[in-house]
């Protein structure tokens, strides 16, 4: 069974590759340039400060798309050595490689000029088509959650080495 | 450009289809059940108390794909009229008819068997393909956020028509 879609638009920042690596998305400032042919999709969306934005990512090669199991890498970030980090499912990571590399961003939605969105926080390369948008409703935040042990350790053990993460 | 995806799984619930319209579907649990050859994807993902699950919408047919302004039809429910809500973008809604039907539900994991995961809160019907799991963790909760005027009316309205509910 193949599920096939296709872009409603694309991203639209100065970093292509790598080079964005070292820097945090969450500060990064993005446009989101919706095709002429979906932009009446659009309308009633100024007002929302938060999207869900969907996107595909198009830089993972197809045998990334085989990989199960991961290492949260970007923890050596944060003075973590990767013996201290399981290797642990890609269900349980925001890892790009994943059966279906779809990405998901929480972006703040900083303004719209007809068919650009101007977003901050969205963890995506240039040229990233964008599979959907959704608003960031009641509905999507849970008050009360919980993590596992080893999820808590790497954030804790982070924060020990100086690092004021909250998630990883 | 196609992008081509493929399920790690399916949901297997009681409803398959128009009946389960009136339940709310943030009470009903279902199973996702993995397909052998992504099991190992799941490692360490116990201890999540949620999870967001993303599926393909298969029952929106093609011309649903093409619809991109919707009336939220669901606030009929709420003891609105039709006339009161306006009609807006696709991607200001999740509404299941749009260009690319993805749905993401933020689900409960309430215990996991091998493949099987059992969740409460997905929004979706029996054997709707899942696409991709990821975890609930911190970064993906925004503790401060807007909803457009239109939106936070229909929310009050339907409160008014004592309907305790937070989003729709």
């Amino acid at each position: 069974m193949s599920i096939i879609l296709t872009p409603i638009g694309f991203v639209k920042t100065d970093f292509a590759g790598e080079e964005r690596r070292d820097r945090p998305f969450e500060e990064l400032e993005a446009d989101i340039e919706i095709l002429d042919e979906y932009v009446d999709g659009l309308e009633g969306i100024d007002g929302f400060s938060h999207l869900l934005v969907f996107f595909y990512l198009h830089k993972v090669p197809s045998e990334g798309r085989r990989r199960l199991k991961v290492q949260p890498r970007i923890v050596t970030k944060y003075g973590l050595n990767l013996e201290e980090v399981p290797l642990v499912g890609v269900f349980c990571l925001d890892a790009p490689s994943r059966p279906n590399p779809i990405g998901l961003s929480v972006a703040k939605l900083l303004w719209r000029k007809g068919k650009v969105l101007h977003v901050k926080g969205i963890d995506a390369l240039n040229e990233t088509p964008v599979l959907d948008i959704k608003p960031y409703s009641p509905a999507r935040k849970v008050e009360k959650f919980e993590l596992p042990e080893w999820y808590k350790t790497i954030i804790a053990t982070a924060r020990a080495n100086g690092h004021n993460i909250t998630d990883f």
